[in-house]
């Protein structure tokens, strides 16, 4: 129930028609009695940071949710970022502090992190490689770096994007090798998939799957179906598998940490939200 | 249920905590399945100007419910208002148009004009009296001449507010005789005390009840306490009398006309309001 005291999560993009948190954040934070509520607020990209800027003007705005189209322009907008944001180099989440700053943060990654170590992976000191380096991909190489990777392998069809993700990645995380220019995954622990392909039916598979051990972890960001082709080859050869929308549900209790309103779990967000609302 | 595609009418106020609003629009537009939410948005006074621009450069904000202590300043940031607006010198509900273009309006004195009309008293001819020309006076005669009152007498201990308000209704309604000066009840068919006179024990009634006749309708807006001294020093006389709190659910169907969301009746409301949440 909104009433006078409720504080406000501005979930900003354009268009929103299409968002989801409103109804997974809001039956979960009724459940739990905390009186904050996701609205959604529609912004085109001119108007975006005068929105912003006056939005947390206000006295009752807690924090944002940020997606498409301002993920990257957000990173102009706020006054510190995590590690994690500014590698990936776009925020989807903005929380006000107490003293009035805006940090920026970025979970696009953190979710495929929870999902794998959910999964019973350990991170640190595995080797991983991300295929794709656009948005997604470089925020999922930005949080397997902060999880305590020793190794990372990055692969863009556009090589100045990889080039460009393992300089931010050698900034802040010296010790973790870094390697581009090769989509071959043997020898690797992870491999995830952050391309498009397995969008469209005939998309080629993004690796050479005959170079995958069967112990090797492989993840994928398409959700156009639950088991993509990467996934149903991989499973073929044994291998463990993180299907796409695990991602969502795994990053919002990372959210959730990070605007202060304690944790939950994939399992329990699943079970309020009203998604077919 | 909020999603993506509900459109938001914010609530615009510093501080927030008292808002009723939002319990009393929120439950009616979830029983008439209206995909429309009330937010309340605490804006300090002299962020509101740049608040309130950027709110209406967002897609899905509707309108604005206006309260303390933007109400005047909102006179000079929407780009219409309509007569009563302009005679109250004030704004509680901002609309936007298709062509993004803001209505201004008032309504707090369109619940007592509600009020007085649903308790069977014509007020096309009558005579009014208004005791104190502040926000809530002013804006109750506006809506006393846009129903049709044939004259009206204004009384403020500031004589330069009555003077003004006076001036201000001989502009747009040339017809209506406007008289100033004097808080003498007798020949008035309609009384209305607008002053702060009732808030506490002790206060001297706000007209010389001797004059007042009985079949004059008095109404208030104390809300103290649901009868105050001077309702109940009318109801002895044997007088028609109006409470204070009648206004406010009185004044909310005016405002869904105002946005376009159909209309409703204070009982329907009422029954429908979560005020003890």
């Amino acid at each position: 129930m909104i009433t006078g005291k409720t504080r406000l999560i501005v979930h900003l993009g354009y268009p929103t028609e299409s968002f989801k948190a409103p109804m997974i954040y809001n039956p979960w934070f009724e459940m739990k009695g905390i009186d904050v509520v996701v609205v959604p607020v529609g912004v085109e990209a001119p108007n975006y940071p005068e929105v912003l800027k006056a939005l947390f003007r206000t006295t009752n705005v807690h924090g944002a949710l940020v997606t498409m189209p301002h993920k990257v322009t957000t990173t102009q907008l706020v006054d510190e970022m995590t590690t994690t944001a500014k590698i990936a180099g776009a925020c989807n989440a903005i929380l006000r502090r107490p003293d009035g700053s805006l940090l920026g943060d970025m979970f696009d990654g953190a979710g495929f992190v929870r999902g794998v170590e959910r999964k019973g992976r350990r991170l640190a000191g595995a080797r991983g490689l991300v295929i794709g380096c656009g948005g997604v991909g470089s925020a999922i190489a930005a949080s397997l770096a902060a999880a305590g990777l020793s190794a990372i392998g990055l692969f863009d069809a556009a090589t100045a994007s990889s080039e460009a993700l393992a300089d931010r990645l050698r900034l802040h995380y010296p010790a973790l090798q870094v390697t581009t220019g090769s989509n071959d995954p043997s020898g690797y622990d992870i491999v995830v998939n952050a391309t498009p392909l397995g969008m469209k039916p005939g998309d080629p598979l993004p690796v050479d799957i005959s170079r995958i051990s069967s112990d090797t972890f492989v993840g994928e960001v398409v959700m156009k179906e639950e088991f993509t082709p990467l996934l149903r080859a991989a499973m073929e050869k044994g291998c463990t598998v993180q299907v796409g929308t695990d991602m969502l549900f795994e990053m919002i209790p990372a959210y959730l940490e990070f605007f202060g309103f304690g944790t939950s779990t994939p399992d329990e967000l699943r079970g309020v939200a009203k998604l077919n609302y």
